[in-house]
């Protein structure tokens, strides 16, 4: 049950970073929508390990298949089904930690949850597990553009005390995606990723590892996507973030800082602009009483840094004796970079969601 | 769909501020259980409003009807339908708001999404829709008392910028729970509460409203709750969290202070005490990788000031013109120390489901 | 979970016979359609006992409420809770079965299922509980014939071995129903109709029961409902029909006489009728592949004799030891002209939501 | 949505008849259950088509592969994906049919709900797509047998007018399965399955087909699964069989019969033997009130004759013209052989579920 999401635009993802093959199952989505390896490929590419020189060095391609749902390169209604095969498994980076519990991993929740457990490089627990979010929500985002002018856009906006405090013009995302991603980090500030660059670098020759934060928006959400009470758009949002792995906490626009602001201060004032009703502040983050009100949609989602350090830890094991960890392997010193396209993927999966569920939510519209 | 949260244990709300009735439906509690209304009551009368001179001075005993699922006293394993009739609904309160869409409140967006709304309170968008939450969450709280040894305890830690900085004695729920519930804010500080409650006094007195936090812990949840990928338990919480109206921001453990830590920092160091897997820190706030891991659940909740304030705003109306809106009637200054109760329900939902689906998650532990 | 049915339009039941009421919340009903209890209470009185001299003399008004989700007798999108309140609950007819297992009811399996059981009148396994659903589909009905054209229209077509061999003619739906509401048995047919009312007045005089079928039939279902595979239209017409009480089969279209038949004789030939595919004969009972194909959806349910039965029986009680059984009370000797409203409920409630389901089907249809 | 079938146990099927491959992902499938393709394979071997000389010549070996969810031959809890890659994919033999509805097939209802299908061998339609089904149903038997004792069996009945009449023992299983499974119709008579084989074969001659019913009891259920109102087991078991291809009914325990019946005479008599409660007759098929009593789960589900012949027919193409339809390719003359591992598959992903769900039902069973 735990691995589905979504009340029509059903995923269910499967996999283990070691296993055969990771990838999803997508129900309902329509008929009819033009779909190709190509259109998954680009986000899984920008997931994928290997790419810059921050990420881990494990290269695997990661190519998608589709293994059903489609005809002619067009859906049909059915399932799609979705598999990464993996390729470059080296096993025996894994078996000196196969009883060990590394701390802040899912080693010993795991354990304690299911007795019997894929080690290998965190199996089901792994973030190579988010393949088929990805490539779910390459889908949503592509269904999204062309039926409800919605654009999705990532970036990352810290990484330990490295904060990027500049403006984000979100009437011009295509600008903006490129400058995100010009440069390895994904943060719109050239020379401020030069900087994080170097962090992560000398954080990695420390054998250490490095949190930091993502930065998300959709632009183009109509007013009157959402589901409360517990579908509320922000609770769905925070449920897909919190599901990603090393995530620690997420904001809806104005966020934890609201907290110490009046009502009057935060309060965002309605005002006409062009025939619509538009907000002249967005401390709503683009959602009241949980559903969109057509602002951009824009929530910060925290990551804890790596659990997986070079450095020599103590620890214990599945015999409860007391023992001494070094990792070896292949991971990233900070995970940030390739969470982007996670963040996008999950957003696109809850909008797509509720933008298939807002299709039944008046009398009047409805039609044989 | 969007009333409905749980897999098992499934919870569905209804009602809205004004209508007849508000409450929940709870499918598949287990068969067997001691339930009368007296479970439920204690937690509503923490939720009502009129219950302090901090609250809404507005007066409902909010009194709770089982109107199925027990005999003699005990659940039968039928649904638990509840009901909360209203009484002291003031219609003339609200007829000046009628087609105005209040600041940051719900009315635009239900407006967007449902066309028709029932524009008195705030209906469906109201907190009074929490009354089935609250109502759900203490039959919930009894079975993980019961069962699991789980205790649950919410407390406001911060309005405005008072903040609590104290330290919290989660070995002793008992004692914590009576600092916490001795003042009408419900922060366990009783100097810093009468602090606190001059500032709402003083804010409501300005027509100004208020944010903050509500910090929650649950004490002896074992470890292997949880059920990655989606439904990890804290994207659960999180999800949970976010449907409470006014929240704006939920940090699990560490939280947004993770993103700047390295690994060695925050990784939390197993080590056995009392041949029992324990950990030296808990940035983790008991969750590894989406499953409690035997120490605390802990997480923060951000609140926005309460939108509806007294003091004159400009707005517009169903019509698209500029209005001017000064809203009377009776409401909360800071919803806080009434979201207690509510934010412990809502983790009391996550929980109990998650114990009950913990029954069938190992292959040794089947039985018929 | 059991207790609700649907994806989009979602309908949870709630209520024991005895218990203080009877309804049902349906979530996910489109917001602006008219509704008052005014839409409900017909097929209530259609279901209601007490309705005529052959079903139980036990006099029940089963007055409903709405107690939330509508505004100005419009729907508002929010759960609409119904309750119907017990009123005429004779605690002392059931006192003498409160251990013994009634044979062919559900009192033995519902012991070992729950252990704790509402023992009076049968408690949640009552058809009494079906007065949810009456109330739900009548919603359903509504929406399908204001929005869809669908009209449905059920009736009895066998007793024991007095059967309807008459044509029905569908095309003229309303002589039909009134046809068939003429007399209490609800046969297309007031010759037989007396001679069935004959029987089941001497039956009830001998102590015993009678079983039979009903069939059902909804016109104007578009080609193109139903959600393969599991919830091909048929597949979900059987499982609603088989959580009625006391049914033990389901028939589509020709049914068990389809296994004698070739595929030349069963192939229903498509030809095309003033521009529109139809098909020559309709074996298919309307569906092919799960899916309706515009031809009348039809199907046949049988019921068996009613199990309570005032004839003296031998039986076990809950501690293992062999008694005999005399039941008191009131009771309905044949349940069959009662359950011509639940299965017409039933059947819209099945396709109320896959008209729903069906506005996101093709991706050319979807806006915002 | 539609190809999900389960509430915990829960099965999402996928895959078209000429696609890349067909199978399913099993969700929440306990953690610690030993499982390999060994597993799986004979069950699939026994639908696959080309087993014997009155099944389709198309021989396609249907091989499963693993593709996640366990780990060094055991479920780690994870989702398991089951992938079998088509082979024998003829193209040509499908384009003569492109655009023609063939009669009683689902080509036009599939063009009429999703405009775009896949129209090579039935696409999604295809009774290929119940390979996933049976691959789930082999873990789900297995899970059945080792930990409640439940075994299943399923045998053809009737095919035409050639019915089976004799006694089934159903206390010697294994015995039972060896008989039905000695000859290529699997009917528990080797002299009546000469016959059918003949028929089989002088049908296909005449460029015909034929249908039939078959059997399914399942022995060993313990009293007490099964989840009112609408999941009663008699319900979910009604779904599973009429959402396998070429279904029109379902009959449980006594089924129509039951109509003609009295109370006295249908009423299942309760008697203790060896201290337990068992039934005299067991017309309520092991059913009773929607929950299992602990007699055999019986039940009879017809099958219409193939709707693929190749003698010649009338029909309509998509462009609305008549047309004469010649289908040349390979298929059954009768699904029935092949049906029955399909029938105990699904049966068993039922009961299944409703085993983990009993785990739940209780409060007086749950633990930490």
């Amino acid at each position: 049950m735990g691995s589905t999401l979504g009340r029509i635009f059903r995923v269910t993802t499967y996999g283990e970073s070691h296993g055969e093959a990771l990838g999803c199952v997508i129900e309902n989505c329509p008929a009819g929508l033009a779909l190709t390896v190509d259109d998954i490929q680009p986000d899984l590419d920008r997931r994928r390990p290997g790419q810059s020189r921050i990420t881990t060095p494990r290269d695997e391609p990661d190519r998608a298949r589709i293994l059903s749902g489609t005809f002619e390169d067009k859906t049909i209604g059915a399932p799609i089904a979705i598999a990464v095969f993996n390729e470059n498994a080296r096993e025996k980076d894994y078996s000196d930690i196969k009883e060990i519990f590394r701390p802040s991993h899912a080693d010993y929740t795991y354990h304690a949850r299911y007795g019997h457990r894929a080690w290998r490089g965190g199996g089901r627990s792994s973030a190579r597990a988010t393949i088929g979010i990805v490539a779910a929500g390459a889908i949503a985002k592509k269904i999204l553009r062309e039926k409800a002018g919605v654009e999705i856009v990532g970036y990352v906006s810290q990484i330990k005390n490295l904060k990027f405090e500049g403006d984000i013009d979100l009437s011009q995302i295509r600008a903006l995606r490129e400058t995100i991603e010009a440069n390895p980090v994904r943060v719109p500030d050239s020379a401020l990723a030069d900087k994080m660059v170097r962090l992560i670098q000398d954080t990695r020759q420390a054998g250490d590892s490095l949190g930091g934060v993502v930065e998300c928006a959709a632009v183009g959400v109509p007013a009157g996507w959402g589901d409360p009470v517990f579908d509320r758009l922000d609770a769905l949002i925070a449920q897909a973030m919190l599901a990603i792995p090393a995530t620690k906490g997420i904001e809806i626009g104005s966020g934890f800082a609201a907290a110490e602001l009046t009502g009057r201060e935060h309060n965002d004032i309605f005002e006409m602009q062009n025939g619509k009703v538009t907000t002249r502040t967005n401390h709503s983050g683009g959602i009241q009483g949980g559903i969109s009100n057509g602002m951009p949609v824009t929530f910060r989602v925290a990551f804890k840094p790596t659990a997986t350090i070079s450095h020599e830890q103590p620890s214990v094991n599945e015999r409860g004796e007391n023992v001494t960890l070094k990792v070896k392997g292949r991971h990233d010193p900070c995970v940030l970079p390739r969470a982007v396209p996670i963040v996008e993927a999950m957003l696109a999966l809850v909008l797509v969601d509720q933008f298939l569920l807002s299709q039944t939510a008046r009398y009047e519209n409805l039609s044989i």
